[in-house]
C-alpha cells in the first residue's frame, strides 16, 4: 500500500533563521505589521510503499535522519496522511 | 493576542518539482527504494498579533498572496495553532 507521509523540517528554535527574518522585513514593507515573527522550514511529501503505517513511518524517519534534515540545525516531525 | 499560524506552500500538482526529484534520487542511492514520490515545499510559521482567529487567518492569507506563495507555480494552505 502507498502511504502519504509528511515531513516538516524546521530550523531549531534557538538558532537564527535569516530567511525568516528577511521575509518578516518584506511583510513589514508591505504594511503587514501585525506579523511579529516568521520562521521558515521545509515541508516534504513522501509517497512510501509499505505494509503498514508503522513501516512507512520508519522509512520516513530513516529518510529524515539520513538526508532530509540536518540534526545540527534542524528538527523534524513526521505525520501520516 | 498572538496567534501561531502555519502556512504550507507546495508546488502545484501538475508541475514538475525538480528539487523533489533530486531528493528522490538521493533517497534511492541510500537504498530507500520504497519511496515512490517526493514533493518539496515550504513550511512557514507566522506569529500574528490579532484580535481573533479570523483576523489572524486573514492576515496570513494576505501575506501568502502577496509574498509567501507564487500563485502561478504554488498552492498554499493556512492552518491555525
Amino acid at each position: 500500500m502507498i502511504y502519504s507521509v509528511q515531513v516538516k523540517v524546521m530550523p531549531l528554535k534557538n538558532l537564527l533563521d535569516p530567511q525568516g527574518k528577511a521575509v518578516m522585513g518584506g511583510l513589514q514593507n508591505l504594511g503587514l505589521n501585525n506579523v511579529t515573527d516568521v520562521r521558515i522550514g521545509k515541508h516534504i511529501d513522501l509517497q512510501i510503499e509499505a505494509d503498514n503505517e508503522e513501516a512507512a513511518k520508519a522509512i520516513a524517519d530513516e529518510a529524515a535522519k539520513k538526508l532530509l534534515a540536518n540534526a545540527v540545525m534542524e528538527m523534524y516531525e513526521i505525520q501520516i496522511g
